[in-house]
């Protein structure tokens, strides 16, 4: 079959490799009907990570069941699924109780695993024709039978659900306040699920006209950090008032506002902390690394951050972190979408057919021509 | 001051009465500009209650405040603020914990009180010219100044809480199905308010074309229980399944579908039961008394429901029931309406100077001429 | 291998029967060291089931891993486990959400299934050498190597996590006072689990005599309900006042007391609707059945009760009720017996060669010799 | 009256001052008994914050009620009563949803207020002959009768609270294990706390063998960081696993192990980073201070804190923090202590008449003598 493969840094080409194969009575073999680029395929891409070259991309991944293993009990060839992001067991302790974005089983010495991505175990990426799934009943969701929602069901594996996760650790209430900082995809899929949740007032921040134009779209305040400090232009819109809960999707490569891109990694939990009412919450959807060699601060190269705790601890703010687990949300999320309540798809800015995922690699790390989010079709 | 006066069965007058007082320091006088009449004033108006002739009917009151005591520390002279139905002191056991419908020291002797209600404690009600409003810091919540929303701030008195009261207590998620029975104000504030949590699919049933058509209107979907069992009708809507969460929205006062009105208490909690699915819950804020003196069913006159407990059992349902602690959402909800995400005044059917109360208390009780929810305006 | 068979009403008998193999990748085979006799064992015994005869009895299994089959990914022959009565897929809606006491997918027209239990789908029992385990992964819990602490961990399996089960529908809390009515194996693991979650007040009432002492020996305020109604007793220990929360681990065969054992199965539920404070929760892990031909009331036949709606309502309480999902507490059990924290084995009264469950099962029957907890040696 | 006056720095007075008078109708003036010298008292005693001399000291506060206002509804004289540290209304945004740590009334401008404290609010403290208590129905918690369980009814006023306050930050479920760092009062009490909510290994670390000996005689498991990492030895005893919660219960003045006490404010919180599994929760109830003059770091005389962010991330953990809401617990935390299930004056070390209060600051300040806790008695 065909699939991106990561060649080293800002390098990935289209090769052929074997096909997967059922290696465990529990597997599925899915046809890749959508497999989409995530902001974190960037950090590989960039040779930001300890990614070995021979990597094959993708886990936000759709498509078709070709084959289940002797074990699967729920799934035949020709049903239509979509994959959480995450690969997990669905037995151990973790999973169990719903966290399944840190399965104990599929990695082990690390809690939590992922296709296609590195120190994530052994699982290669959907950006390819076919893909296997372990532990199949657990780790595809049913979609109804057709191609309708196609776009909307492929942002299922991640992006929607990540953004509903961050709305999820901020304990988000119909009726409040919310200021959500970054509206790429993640934080998007953020104000829109607390839009579709019945926060009173979105905010969020970001630079970028396109996106704050989409935010304005469904329902948020779009606030601009590069017309002044975001904390302060909501708590003027606010009288004065801060905001019920905050949600961080923008992670470890925050940058300075108004100067010339400065990473500042710890800005937008600075802001975070201002921002919220005493006794809110702060979510943390946004990627944070326990190592970052590229970064400028050599505290950032280990992942530490210089936070006012203090400030935090006055205010009894608390504090939810992590990966999504995609499980919890992913049905409810595609029975909205098929309702009709919920047509998350309006972030996606390109389809590419697979060949030409390379040029898409690199305009979206570019971002330019307004790519934004890539969904592949092989 | 005038005021609405219980006189008897069927019958109620606007007179003159004495003007309330401070009694307490923590007291308030509130001048009405709205007060409106609830299902369950009908109750009581229709002589099927203890209430004593004398009354003051009016629990659902909105005002500005015209005079406060000298130990009320957050309101003056001028404010406009709309009042719970509940009375309650803020400092009980179940007032510290959110429970102010269960209030533990304005009513001894009972849990709970209320303005103009029978057997809630000495409370005159507001459908006159003032009203005296106990523990004012805690029972009134004040409102942006100016007349914007009138209707809509006043439904935060008692309906559209109780509404949303309903998807609380059946702990209703974002993408959740679920059905409520009865489309009278309660019922379509929570079918308003399950769609402003985002759930997927909000059946409603009712026979009443006009409470149907809201319904639709609203982005509920409507069952016409006249023209067939709700449950098969929801079910087959559904391919077979049931719902995640389900609402009674009528009481006790609930009728056999299809036959000439005959009362059956129990019939729309044996149809969730039938229809919600295993590990669902059940939220009663519809009315259910203990007793009613007017039933045919000697058991129903001891407030007592045959029940299939079994079932109930058997799928792990859970269940939830009582009066709403308006003050747990009534912020919220204000402040959704602020932001123009709510208009709950799509219920109200008719608007009454005080004087034509009378009027008002016959066609409502009637049901003639579409009045579903009288808001009158001393 | 010899097996524990239901012959018919009051009759079993243990036979040689086919050993059980591996059907599906995901079985194991366990050889049984414990299998414990269940009060709901007898519903079958006494005739009260559509059990047909030829059943292997037994829910309660602990035992060796035997045999794994190819899919089995953390469990190897030698290990010792306790299986959750409940047989669950580990990955259905229901499971998903860690409500596996209602998995959707190993009783096909049901929610949920079980070992050994009449229309719980096609499991026998563990009264036998050896056991079949579906979904192996999800369904054993892993135990120390060794053999300590076999009676405790044996009880693992259904009435431990049964007792705990109801302190957490009825969501106790530290400090809270709850009364629990039925002092059996149920109620006893109920007040064991409301002590160690920190309960002030647990009152257990029944009225034989040893179990009574039991529940003082841990601690617990001992109500005999022969001496007069335990409503009353209890309010009149506590001042007047009723308790937070209450637990029915009666169920369906609850009698009239000081009557000559009248069933009445609505009395316990009463008794809880008048016991529990305004704002409160009843649990109810006692058994209800949908159908009981053998009820003496024609209401009870059909699984109905006349239940006190109107008061339950007017006090605002909840209600939780349905299996126990084990595995959402069996593991943190688990770890409270092997930390010395909890010992439930004190409700163990007999322990009995597989060869004499006929005896066995007659005496418990009968309530003779002490007879309240019988666990089986394979 | 006499009453502890703060003169400056390591300088307190007993001295002559005018009684407290009712100065709003819902205050009352309460007798004071006992009251208890606080950890936190000493960070003002050191001179290590902006605390005026002139202050009264003293937020650990019980008495009789010697006098009500007009708006006091549940009062009288000769109550027995215990007040939490905070003072707050019952009646804002956040009193209303519990909390009350964070009142946005009593204190202008600051989310919350406390009786004798710097900058929160104008409120005397009570080791003084006389307390005026503000929204006393709020802030008083009514004790039976008597003189029994004097010193447990004391801590009632923060340190219990406190101390369970981390166990409910940290969402502990029974059956769970636990690490707190600190043995001091709080980590003490918040040992205490997991033990009686059923927590099935209760690891505290601290050097202090009369600390570590109390640990170990309420069950706990004491560690002594002076004798290695107390992470490695934490997961040394559990196999190499890490722990279900942690609590931070020593905060901003915490030491690093084994050198000369340098302070290193991120010490507590890195080592619980580390040893908390993914998806666990750190809570920390030990103080944490926006602004710290003395500090030797400069970045910790702002309150800001280098922390592993990465990691935290990385694992899924949630964090908990902030002063502890008294109400939440000190209801139930009295019916424990009158149920003879708590006794928490273990900790008390010594009781000193008020005029001895120089002495007791001096000895408890340097920790001579054993000195733990002091309970004043005026």
């Amino acid at each position: 079959m065909r699939a991106v493969v990561y060649k080293g840094p800002y390098k990935v080409a289209v090769e052929q490799v074997a096909n997967p194969k059922i290696q465990h009575p529990n597997d599925a073999i899915v046809h890749i009907t959508r497999s989409a680029i995530c902001g974190s395929d960037l950090h590989m891409y960039e040779g930001r990570t300890a990614a070995p070259p021979g990597l094959i991309f993708g886990h936000e991944n759709m498509g078709i069941i070709e084959e289940v293993g002797p074990g699967v009990t729920t799934l035949r060839k020709g049903d239509r699924v979509v994959m959480p992001f995450n690969v997990a067991c669905g037995f151990c302790k973790n999973c169990e109780r719903g966290f399944t974005a840190f399965c104990l089983t599929v990695n082990p010495g690390f809690a939590g695993g992922a296709y296609g991505y590195v120190a994530m175990g052994p699982y290669p990426g959907g950006q390819a024709e076919l893909l296997r799934v372990p532990f199949a009943d657990f780790n595809a969701l049913k979609l109804p039978q057709g191609t309708e929602h196609e776009d909307d069901f492929a942002l299922l594996a991640d992006v929607f659900p990540t953004g509903y996760h961050g709305t999820e650790l901020a304990q988000l209430l119909a009726g409040e306040s919310i200021a959500i900082f970054g509206a790429g995809p993640v934080g998007a899929m953020a104000a829109y699920s607390a839009i579709i949740r019945g926060a009173s007032s979105v905010y969020v921040v970001d630079r970028i006209p396109e996106r704050l134009q989409k935010i304005k779209d469904i329902g948020g305040i779009p606030i601009d950090f590069s017309k002044g400090d975001p904390v302060e232009q909501i708590k003027q819109m606010r009288g004065g008032d801060g905001v019920d809960k905050g949600i961080d999707a923008v992670g470890y490569q925050a940058v300075q506002p108004g100067q010339k891109d400065q990473e500042v990694p710890s800005i937008v939990l600075e802001a975070l902390i201002q921002l919220v009412n005493a006794t809110g919450i702060i979510a943390v959807p946004g990627l944070y690394v326990p190592a970052d060699p590229g970064a400028a601060d050599p505290h950032a190269k280990q992942g530490k951050l210089l936070i006012s705790f203090g400030k935090l601890f006055e205010k009894g703010l608390r504090l939810g972190t992590g990966q999504c687990d995609v499980k919890r949300y992913n049905r409810y999320l595609r029975d909205l979408i098929i309702a009709g309540k919920a047509k998350p798809s309006f972030i996606v800015s390109h389809h590419t057919p697979l060949d030409d995922a390379p040029i898409a690699y690199e305009k979206f790390d570019k971002r330019v021509e307004g790519y934004t989010k890539v969904i592949l079709k092989p």
